[in-house]
């Protein structure tokens, strides 16, 4: 296929086209080091990966032996260094069933936030412990550690929320970045990657709240702030310790996870609420969505037994294309758990949603897609199947929620660069410059007293102090002094 | 000229093409208001402008009869509507000349500040008569007025140096956008565009400090944020009853200013310190700057006389095509008063810099430089020839400062999309979309006291104190009882 296209005639491409062709030129072939996390974070990934891929890098990915998306296909051009560890892939189910059902019993209400987070505390451990044991599969593997230092890398790309892939890329003295779609009351982002989250506008992650509160909700949100920070410093600390004895001196996790040149942050201003953010912070939410294939007429597979009760008219799939599904004109709806990689495929195609949230970021993603009008929400704990059809009814009927998921997808079509492009541009500038020192904000160097400021005031609190007290002194000595001389005349 | 391509040979090429594609798809040919401030800002300006003319747009400006640089030349594309004013270029040439020596005989350092902003908040008075007879010019000309509303415009673009901008675009019902250097001690960007500044880390406009402080910095530093947004404060009450006026409702400077859909503000992070910011602002510093041509022979005027003292390799000029001469490879070192507009050029050639600042950003932009390693300061008001030529000397023989200044430039060279091309497709966004009202965060709804969250803080201080006092009392009481119960059974 050739491509003819005579530029007199549009000026506005010249710039652009020499633009593009100049930054062509200094992209490098490299090796890139993988460290993912499983499930629907991987399949964000995996397109990064792909276009990476499509612009000739090499890359490796570290992967655990037990894996529930992560496979290593013999065709793919993927690389896969496998990490032995003793958990297999039941034990990884039944850990997402228990965090599902944690989540479904004690959702993070203002009656239950504390139940939930004393619970989810505990849970932490289980998840800390194999972690830990896929972090020792690297950092004590000698041979696998040799090997990944022939491999010559330029940068690692990870999802922190399994951690120790900023480790790695200490060992191995190479540049990381993150992938990432949240941590609890943003705790990572806030005190490691030190952006700032003024409690008053920006909504504690998990709080389901949005941008604009009233005083209550404003109290609940510096609560959950403070209650979110109380739990994972505790959890951190394990940590800390892990951190401080693979580096083998004093550190901490977030020192450490504060090193990430870049963090890709996996939303954008279709879903999420305006917010302060730093240059080293990338948001490429919906960087996995396509436009829309014709849907096939029979690639559906249909498996299981068909409940007696079901209408002629819904049918069962055991999969289906879902970004094609949405992307076809005649789709009204989309009832969905409010995954964000889901939400975003609404978003790109313009579609409204009926959200039955379950876990995790699940029920703020769709209290984000309600308050930006697009999205009904049902209760997966109290709903009957007329709630269902009601909201059903409601996000296709009126109009206002068609209305808004067409904003949103026309907010996201609108950028001047696609996210999957600004998010492997960012990869490939850490791999160029072997870094990205100059987006990285000065906060790092400072305890929190100093960034506060707390010190400067109180140093200027003092001198205020003194300058008043000296006055008052002055002023008193005067007055005694002109009290006697009075009395003294008084009395002559 | 026709550019042919094959694509099937360059994958990397078809998403990038198909999205440039689908971008010029939904360009439209609009109408653009421009509300200039004259002298440098307009230099600056006038590339957006005419950007925007080859992206076919309209362009209108909005310039008083007293103009720097603003000419209406016949053969331009660009419309102007000039606003008759009562003073003249000479008024213009004595304010800026009364600027720079207030400057260099009361540079702000620490013991000279308070004497600065005493003498600058005189200054103020002038620049506020000035500008408002430009508002007048504007708001009580109804025959202007109807022919703007005539002018079907989508956009109003305007440096908000010259006040009144935002007026001009609300009376006539359209949005507005931002291009901004700065303004003192960020008051404006701020208290207005709700951008975070921690004193920690953030060195206030005009304070000469980097990232970098010391304790003692930080003090000063606080101290400048304070003083400047005290004398701003009460700058802007004047402004306050004149906004008011003119809308008929009491509002404020900064409630207005708010309103604005996108900033664009005239640095880059290969300038700037890395800080917190906002979706609305747009860092699109060296806008202007472009390839350098080769130098021609005779081109360049010679005017005035010759000093005697002159050294035989010594030339004077007139004007000289400044962003040639810096991109010519044998171009060694820039010696420059510190613009904006002038750095940028050495930053995007890679050229170290002697900076002789004498005021506004300048002295400012310096320290920025320094800290950066690409420049070498040389004081104007005790400055000896030994001094500049020791400081040229250092720029050219110690490498450092060249790799800085190459450093430099890679950053500025290396961005997804040019400055100039983002700050076109967000004035142009805003065309589209009627406004960014999806980037515009919540915090505009706050008083400051909420912003800060000290109504929370005040009302969860005072659920402990409660709490403290309740359980202090139960104590007590429990103790005395427990007491009395204890005595009754001893004395029995």
């Amino acid at each position: 296929m050739v491509f003819v296209m005579d530029i007199t005639k549009s000026k506005k491409f010249v710039p652009l086209l020499v633009f593009i062709l100049t930054l062509t030129e200094i992209v490098l072939s490299g090796n890139v080091l993988i460290w993912p996390t499983d499930g629907s974070h991987w399949l964000n990934m995996e397109f990064i990966l792909e276009e990476l891929i499509q612009r000739n890098h090499n890359v490796t990915v570290l992967a655990s032996s037990a894996t529930l998306f992560i496979n290593s296909n013999p065709d793919s051009p993927v690389n896969f260094e496998v990490i032995p560890i003793s958990y297999n892939r039941r034990n990884i189910d039944s850990v997402i069933e228990h965090m599902i059902m944690l989540w479904i019993d004690h959702r993070p209400t203002p009656l239950t936030l504390w139940t939930f987070f004393k619970e989810l505390g505990r849970f932490l451990d289980t998840i800390f412990q194999m972690n830990i044991q896929t972090c020792e599969g690297v950092l004590n593997n000698t041979k696998l550690l040799a090997r990944l230092q022939e491999g010559a890398f330029n940068v690692l790309l990870a999802d922190p929320v399994t951690l120790c892939g900023d480790l790695v890329a200490l060992k191995l003295g190479i540049p990381f970045v993150y992938t990432l779609r949240f941590s609890p009351a943003s705790t990572v982002e806030r005190h490691c990657g030190k952006i700032p989250a003024p409690a008053s506008y920006v909504p504690a992650a998990l709080s389901e709240l949005t941008d604009q509160m009233t005083f209550g909700e404003r109290v609940k949100n510096t609560i959950s702030y403070l209650l979110q920070d109380y739990i994972f410093q505790s959890y951190w600390r394990e940590w800390n310790s892990y951190y401080s004895k693979v580096l083998g001196r004093p550190t901490t996790l977030c020192e450490v996870m504060g090193k990430a040149e870049i963090w890709l942050i996996r939303t954008y201003w279709d879903f999420e609420f305006p917010r302060p953010y730093l240059p080293n912070f990338e948001f490429v939410g919906g960087l996995h969505c396509k436009p829309a294939k014709p849907l096939p007429k029979v690639l559906w597979r249909y498996k299981g037994k068909k409940p007696a009760t079901l209408g002629a008219n819904t049918r069962l799939y055991d999969w289906i294309p879902q970004n094609d599904l949405l992307g076809h004109p005649k789709t009204k709806a989309f009832i969905t758990h409010g995954g964000t990689n889901g939400i975003y495929e609404a978003i790109y195609h313009g579609v409204p949603m009926v959200g039955v949230p379950m876990f995790a970021d699940q029920p703020d993603n769709i209290a984000h897609m309600k308050a930006k009008g697009a999205a009904v929400e049902v209760n997966i704990n109290t709903m009957t199947s007329e709630d269902l059809l009601n909201a059903l009814r409601t996000v296709i009927n009126d109009p206002s929620y068609k209305e808004n998921a067409t904003r949103l997808s026309r907010i996201h079509h609108d950028q001047p660069v696609k996210p999957l492009d600004r998010a492997v541009f960012w990869i490939e500038f850490v791999m160029r410059h072997k870094g990205a020192k100059h987006l990285r904000p000065a906060a790092h160097n400072l305890s929190w007293f100093q960034y506060h400021s707390f010190d400067v005031i109180g140093f200027l609190l003092a001198c205020v102090a003194t300058a008043i007290f000296l006055v008052t002194k002055c002023c008193l000595f005067s007055c005694q002094k002109f009290g006697k001389t009075g009395k003294k005349k008084k009395r002559e």
